[in-house]
């Protein structure tokens, strides 16, 4: 029964996540899809790759989280527009569906935009099954979660495009093995790219941000 | 109508944590319910504590997980009774629900128990949503996770009764306010019992499990 009423939630999302798709794409705006864990730096990545892409992309941001506007307010500060989506409104929902992306595009001046980021939900499980209509998905994972998660979620690393070790500033206090975190991220997902990033002193930020300009720069001229 | 459904859910749920709780009562056992950030650490932290209780109280442990027995694997090496349930059969649920939790103390020696731990699936989110017939509730958060979680994830610090601030050893690389975080969780908690840890230097490990004793005894003795 809970099964069939999530399937058919599922699908309800997916028609309307093809809707987003399309209506991005007739605007040729590029969306990624940012997740996490709670506290993994999706915050501090965005705002130092805003800061850097904002001489050569029109970027805004949809920010998803259950309460508070801190991670919206964080992110204004680059000059970016973001519409803040507080999911207490859907229920306290556990991630962002395709509908509620539809929603807060409407706060967006799409026309001026060129990239859309949107920062989901602090949760490595939900917001992975959730197509909002996105063209790439990146996950950031801190090295400070232990080296095991792409195996204990797989769903969100299958799921993704483009991993992101963030934390790496704080490898010499912790006891990871940086290449077994690898390897599990590849058990799940044979070579997804992965970028090495420190978003706190900002080590690693340029070779993710060339892998982002790559893709939307290929679905543009494409 | 999504709303609906997920009330019928927990309804269910709810008369299948009270049957879970009368069971438990009847065996003497005192049920604590573990949840947290994926990679905040409960793990370590259970290790620790089940080695540390292990001469004064028959413990046993019921892992959730969405794949792998790791963490089962590592408590199992605690000589306490260990059952995986790796939620991947329920269609990779991110939370353990009721009877979830009935099937899998059908594996345990119930009458041998004074303390059950169910280390939760790596969520902030969903398992605070359901009740699975626990006595009392634990939340671990990182310091590396940052200050602000209690407020993004209100419910989960309202639902729990205790909060055990994890990974002390690495505030001294971190740009981290303690007081801000534990005035975060007492803004959604008032006087809600926090422990600073670390599991993995046991830093602060007598304290939380001197708590958790009392509470133990406390529900013994009434």
């Amino acid at each position: 029964m809970e099964v069939k009423v999530v399937k058919r939630v599922l699908d309800v999302n997916e028609k309307m996540a093809d809707q987003n798709r399309k209506m991005f794409a007739e605007k040729g705006i590029f969306v990624l899809n940012v997740m996490s864990s709670p506290g993994a730096g999706k915050s501090t990545t965005l705002e130092k790759t805003l800061a850097i892409l904002k001489p050569d992309l029109n970027c805004a941001v949809i920010v998803g989280d259950i309460c508070t506007s801190h991670d919206a307010d964080r992110l204004a500060r680059t000059g970016a527009p973001v519409v803040q989506v507080n999911t207490d409104e859907f229920g306290g929902d556990c991630h962002l569906a395709a509908h509620v992306i539809e929603k807060a595009a409407e706060d967006l001046d799409l026309d001026a935009v060129d990239l859309l980021i949107v920062e989901n939900i602090g949760n490595l499980v939900c917001p992975a099954e959730f197509d909002i209509g996105e063209d790439a998905r990146a996950v950031v994972l801190s090295v400070t979660e232990g080296e095991d998660k792409p195996v204990k979620y797989p769903l969100m690393f299958r799921e993704c495009d483009v991993a992101l070790l963030n934390k790496i500033d704080l490898l010499p206090y912790l006891n990871y093995d940086i290449d077994k975190a690898r390897n599990y991220i590849h058990q799940v997902h044979p070579d997804m790219p992965i970028f090495d990033i420190s978003a706190q002193t900002g080590e690693g930020l340029d070779s993710w941000i060339g892998w982002l300009k790559g893709v939307v720069e290929k679905k543009k001229s494409a």
